[in-house]
C-alpha cells in the first residue's frame, strides 16, 4: 500500500508544478542550460526514511546551500570562538551578495552571505594529506552519505564570471579577515558551490543536521551537536537572506537556498526537506521551492513552534510497591510488614524523551515524595533520549534523596545510567527487571521494619503454595517428591516442554524468560526459595510457556507427573487438597498480573 | 526534599548576582529609582510548575516585553494578512529605537522595534464597552493569569519624556501606517509599557506562549496557535534587537527584553523563563538577564536545536492478534482458524506525541503491512498530542487501507478520534479496551475463514473450563448449579467480596474492572458466553479482585461455595476433577497475561 505521505507529496507536486513564475539563474553561462520545469521534492526523517517525488534524483550544483556545511566544518575545526572572531552571527537582512562587513573590522555579518561564506572557506586548511577542498568535499559527502563530485564546467564558469566574489575576497583580505592569498580561497569556494547534489542528497544532508549531526543512513557523526546548534541558529536568522522573516513566519525551520534552484529546510529532531526547481524569485530563491516548503510546513505542522507542542509527560505511572508486589512468597508476618510499609517504596515508570520538560517532571515527582518514602525506583526502560540535563538532574536528585534518607534504585537495560550516576556516593542499585527492583525494595523494608527477608532455604512444607494444607499433608506430598540440583545458568525447564510436574524451589533462585514477539528473549521474573514453577505447562497448550534457568546453585523438590497420577489414584482426598491449593496459587498469580495491568492501562 | 532545579537556580543566582556591569535605565526619571541589586528568576513549565529564586515577586514595568503580547492581540483581532499590511516580519538588526521604516510605504520592519509596536498598538480598537487599553491590559492579565495594573507615575513620566516615540508615531501617521490620531495611540502605548509585572507573571506569560497560547495556570486559551506561531517567529529573529544573532546562537529561544530590566524567553512545548535585574548593557538588555538566559539554556539544554532532539518513536510495539488473543474461549476448530490466520490482524500500540515524526512512523508501519493483513488495530490510549497532521494522515491511511482490503480499528478512551475520522466512509470501529478490539478482529477472521464466532448461548457442559471433564461429569456439576439472570449494568460481583463460587456465563457478556492505583476504575476485559468468573477470589486474599458487571442481559449458572463443599464431601473424585480443571483454566489465564507482558516489556 502506498504511504499517504507519498500520495500527499504527489498531490502538492502536481499543484505546485503549475507555478510558472521566476527564471533560472543566468549570470553563470554554464548554469543557464537547465530545464525550468525540473521539479523534485525529497523529505527525509531522522531515522533515514526518504519520501521523494518528481525529479528528486536530478543533479544540480549546490551553490549557496554549501555555506552552512563549510561553516559547520570550520566550527568543528577551530571552535566557535575562533570562527566568531572572523564571522559574526548577526542577521544582515541583506541580499546574498551584499557586502555587509562591520565598520572598522571588516567582519562579515554571518556565514550565510557570500562575504561570510568566503571567510569560512578560508578557515578550512588541508590536513592529513588532504587538501582543503578535499576536506570540504569529504564533509559534504559525509553529510550526503555518498561520494559527491564537482561539475567542472560550472566551476570554470564561476571562476571566470565571479567578479563580485573576487572583489569581496580581496576586500576581506584587505581587512585581514582572510589572512592568506585569496586566490586559492576563491577556487575552493567556487568549487564547493559547484558540487553536484540531488534532492535525495540534500534531504539526507538536512536530516543529518536535524539528527544532531549524525547521518541517518550511515550512522556517522558528521558534526558535533555544538556546531550543529550554531549552524542551525545562523540558518534560522540568516539562511534566506532578505526573506528571513517571512521564511521563519511561514516555514518556521532553519533553511538555505541556492541559485541553482535547490532549497533545504531542517526541523531539528524530525525531518530534513529538500526541493529543486530552477526558476528563482527576485531574492534568488526557488519559487516552487519556497512554495513547497511553505505548503509542507503548514500541512505537516513542521513550524518550530507547532512541532514542539506541549504535553510530553515523562511519567507513565507511579505506584507503591504494595500495589505490584514482587510476587515472592513471604511469611504471614513479612507480608504484614510489607503491607503496612509498602508505601515507603515507590516505583516511578518513565516514558519517552527525558529532555528538560521530562526531566523536570521526574525531578518534581521525586522532590515531592513524602518523607516516609525510603526507596524510589525509577524504571527507565522505556525512555529513549536521556539528555545530559536529565543525567545531571538524576545525579543531583540521587544526592538530595540520600540526604533525605531515601535511596534511588534504577531499572534499566544495561546498568549504564547507574554507572554514570555512580561517580560520587558509590554504586546506584540497578536491575534489569522491575520485579527484581521491587524485591530489592521489599528486602530493604523488611530489614528496617522487622520482617524476614527471603530465607535461603525453604522446605516444601513451608511453601506458600501448600499453605492451605496441614503439615501432615505437606509431608505426605514431600515424600512423593524427588530432590534435584542445578548449577548457575542451567536450564531447568525449556519452553515448549510438556507438563512435567510441579517444582518447589527449596534453595536458590531461578529466572523465567519467554521469547518475545520478535523473538528476543524477554526476562519475565525471578523466583526464589519457597516458590514453585512448572505448573504453567498445565495451561491451554499443556506446554511449558517459559524457559526456567538456575541463577546460582539451585535445589528443587519435584512432584513429578507420575507421582501426581499415583497420588490421585491412591489418595484422592490429598490429591483434591493439592489441586485446590494449586488453583488458589494460580489465582494468586492471575491477581498479581491483573494488578500490574491495572497500574499500566488507564482508560 | 528540595528539587534540584531549585538548588540549581539558587546556585546560578548566587553566581550571576556577582556580575556588576551595566546601569539601570535613566531616560525616564520615574524609572531611575531602582535597586541595581534586585535580581529575580522564574522558570515556569507548560503545566504550570514555577521555580523562583531571588526577587522574583518584585514588581517592575513591563516596557518592551509588552510588544509581543500587543502584537499577538492585533493578530488575533485582525488576522495575519491585515496586520502584515501594516507591520512587516523582517529582522531589522537595529537597536530598539531605530526608525526602520520601509522606503516608500513607511511600513516598520517588525513589531518588536518601537515603530512596529506603536503600529500594533494602533490596531487595537475598543470593543464590547471596553476601551482599547482595557483590552490590552485584559490580554496581558490573561497571559499572566492575574489582574495586572499600571504604574501611573511611570506612565506620566514616559508620556512626558517619550519624545522620540512621539516623533515616530507622527511619522507613522504621515505614512498612513497609523490611520487615526496618534495621541491616544501614544497614550495606550506608554500605558502598556507601564504595566507592572514580576518575574512570576512574566514566566507564566512566557509559558502561555510555550503552551500554544493556553495559560497553564488558568487553562484559558489566550491566543490561537496561529498567532502564537507568528509572535514567536518574530521574537526569534527580532526580539533582542541588534543582539538577535548572538541571542539565538547562545540562548536559542524566542526572547524579549525590556529597559526596566525584565527579560523573557520561550521554549515552545517546554518552558517560559523570566529574569529581572535592572542594570542594562549597551543594547538596553539586562546584563544579568542575558547571562542567566545563556546559562540556563546551556545547562538545561533549552536551545531549540537541542530541545528537539530525535528519537521519539511513536510505535511502542506491534504484534499479531495470535500473540495476545482476546482470551475468549473458542471451539477447537475456531482456535485452529485463528492460529492459522491470526497474522491477518495486526495490533500497533502507539506511545507519546503524534506530531509529524510520530505520525510518519505510524504511516510507515501501516503502509508497510503485508497484503495479507485484513485488520489493523491502532491502540492510541497512550498517545498524548494528536496533531492535525496525525488526524489527516490517519484519515488518508484509513482510506488507503480500505482500498487495499484492510480495515482500520482504533482503541481509544472515548471514541473521539474515531468520530473525527468517520466523515467519509462510515464509522471507524473503536473500542475502549484492547481485548475488545482483538475480539472484534478474531470475529472478523472467523467470518472470513470459516470458524465460528462466539455463540450467543453456551451450556455449562460446553464451557472450555470444564473441557477436561467428560459430559457425564459436567452434567453432574451442572445439577449442583443455580441459574441466575442479570440486567444490563447490574453488578454481579463487587470488588472485595469473599469467594462465592464459580460463575459460568451461559448467555450474554460481562465486563470486569478494577480500581486503579489512583482509584479511577480500570476496565480489564470482557467475558462472554462460555467463560467463567468468580474464581479470582480464590487468590491470596480470598477476596474478589474485580467488579463484574452485566453488559446487556446476562444468564449465568453458579456453582456456589456450599455446592462445592458438598461436592467435595460426597463425590471426592468429581471434586478432584473440578479442581484440576480449574487449575488448568487458571494457568490458561496466567499464560495469557504472560504473553501480554512479553510483548510489552522488552529488555
Amino acid at each position: 500500500m502506498e504511504s499517504p505521505i507519498d500520495s500527499y507529496l504527489r498531490r502538492i507536486h502536481n499543484e505546485i508544478a503549475r507555478l510558472k513564475d521566476g527564471a533560472p539563474y543566468s549570470t553563470i553561462p554554464a548554469m543557464a542550460q537547465v530545464d525550468p520545469d525540473s521539479f523534485g521534492i525529497a523529505l527525509a526523517t531522522v531515522d533515514g526514511q526518504v519520501y521523494e517525488i518528481g525529479d528528486s534524483r536530478e543533479e544540480f550544483t549546490i551553490q549557496s546551500i554549501s555555506k552552512p556545511f563549510t561553516y559547520g566544518l570550520a566550527l568543528e575545526d577551530l571552535g566557535c570562538e575562533a570562527v566568531d572572531a572572523k564571522v559574526d552571527v548577526e542577521p544582515s537582512g541583506d541580499s546574498f551578495n551584499e557586502i555587509s562587513l562591520a565598520e572598522g573590522t571588516g567582519r562579515p555579518a554571518n556565514a550565510m552571505i557570500n562575504a561570510g561564506a568566503l571567510t569560512a572557506t578560508s578557515l578550512i586548511k588541508g590536513s592529513g594529506g588532504q587538501s582543503s577542498f578535499k576536506r570540504i568535499l569529504g564533509t559534504f559527502s559525509a553529510f550526503a552519505g555518498r561520494q559527491l563530485s564537482v561539475n567542472e564546467k560550472v566551476f570554470e564558469s564561476e571562476l571566470k564570471h565571479g567578479h563580485r566574489n573576487t572583489a569581496l575576497a580581496y576586500l576581506l583580505r584587505s581587512f585581514d579577515i582572510i589572512e592568506d592569498d585569496p586566490a586559492p580561497v576563491l577556487e575552493d569556494y567556487f568549487r564547493q558551490c559547484s558540487v553536484l547534489v540531488n534532492c535525495f542528497d540534500l534531504s539526507i544532508m538536512a536530516a543529518t543536521l536535524a539528527n544532531s549531526g549524525r547521518n541517518p543512513l550511515t550512522g556517522k557523526q558528521v558534526l558535533g551537536i555544538g556546531s550543529v546548534e550554531r549552524v542551525l541558529s545562523v540558518m534560522m536568522t540568516s539562511g534566506m537572506y532578505d526573506d528571513a522573516g517571512a521564511w521563519i513566519s511561514s516555514v518556521g525551520m532553519p533553511g538555505k537556498s541556492g541559485v541553482a534552484g535547490g532549497i533545504l529546510a531542517v526541523l531539528p529532531g524530525q525531518v530534513g526537506l529538500a526541493v529543486y526547481s530552477p526558476p528563482l524569485d527576485d531574492h534568488g530563491t526557488s519559487v516552487r521551492g519556497l512554495a513547497t516548503a511553505q505548503r509542507i510546513s503548514r500541512d505537516m505542522e513542521l513550524h518550530f513552534v507547532r512541532a514542539a507542542r506541549a504535553g510530553r509527560s515523562a511519567i507513565l505511572t507511579a505506584y507503591d510497591v504494595t500495589e505490584t508486589p514482587s510476587g515472592i512468597r513471604r511469611s504471614v508476618e513479612s507480608a504484614d510488614v510489607l503491607r503496612e510499609n509498602g508505601h515507603r517504596a515507590r516505583v516511578i515508570e518513565l516514558n519517552g524523551d527525558l529532555l528538560f520538560a521530562g526531566a523536570e517532571s521526574v525531578a518534581r515527582e521525586l522532590s515531592g515524595l513524602p518523607d516516609s518514602v525510603e526507596v524510589a525506583v525509577l524504571d527507565l526502560r522505556r525512555t529513549e533520549q536521556l539528555s545530559d540535563v536529565a543525567l545531571r538532574l538524576l545525579t543531583a536528585l540521587r544526592t538530595a534523596l540520600a540526604e533525605a534518607g531515601c535511596e534511588l534504585v534504577l531499572v534499566e537495560a544495561d546498568g549504564s545510567i547507574s554507572a554514570s550516576l555512580a561517580e560520587d556516593g558509590g554504586p546506584v542499585p540497578s536491575f534489569s527487571a522491575r520485579s527484581e527492583a521491587v524485591e530489592y525494595c521489599e528486602n530493604r523494608l523488611l530489614q528496617h521494619y522487622g520482617g524476614q527477608e527471603v530465607p535461603d532455604h525453604v522446605p516444601v512444607t513451608a511453601s506458600p503454595a501448600l499453605a492451605p494444607l496441614g503439615e501432615a499433608d505437606a509431608l505426605a506430598l514431600q515424600s512423593r517428591m524427588t530432590a534435584r540440583t542445578y548449577d548457575d545458568g542451567e536450564v531447568i525447564r525449556r519452553v515448549g516442554l510438556r507438563f512435567g510436574g510441579v517444582y518447589f524451589i527449596t534453595s536458590g533462585k531461578v529466572s523465567s524468560s519467554s521469547p518475545g514477539p520478535t523473538s528476543e528473549r524477554v526476562k519475565l521474573n525471578t523466583l526464589s526459595a519457597g516458590m514453585t514453577f512448572g505448573e504453567m505447562a498445565l495451561g491451554s497448550s499443556m506446554r511449558q510457556e517459559t524457559t526456567v534457568r538456575a541463577v546460582g546453585p539451585v535445589e528443587v523438590m519435584l512432584l513429578g507427573e507420575d507421582a501426581i497420577a499415583d497420588l490421585e489414584a491412591t489418595e484422592p482426598r490429598l490429591a483434591l487438597a493439592l489441586w485446590k491449593a494449586l488453583t488458589r496459587d494460580a489465582y494468586t498469580r492471575v491477581e498479581q498480573y491483573l494488578r500490574e495491568s491495572a497500574v499500566r492501562i488507564r482508560e
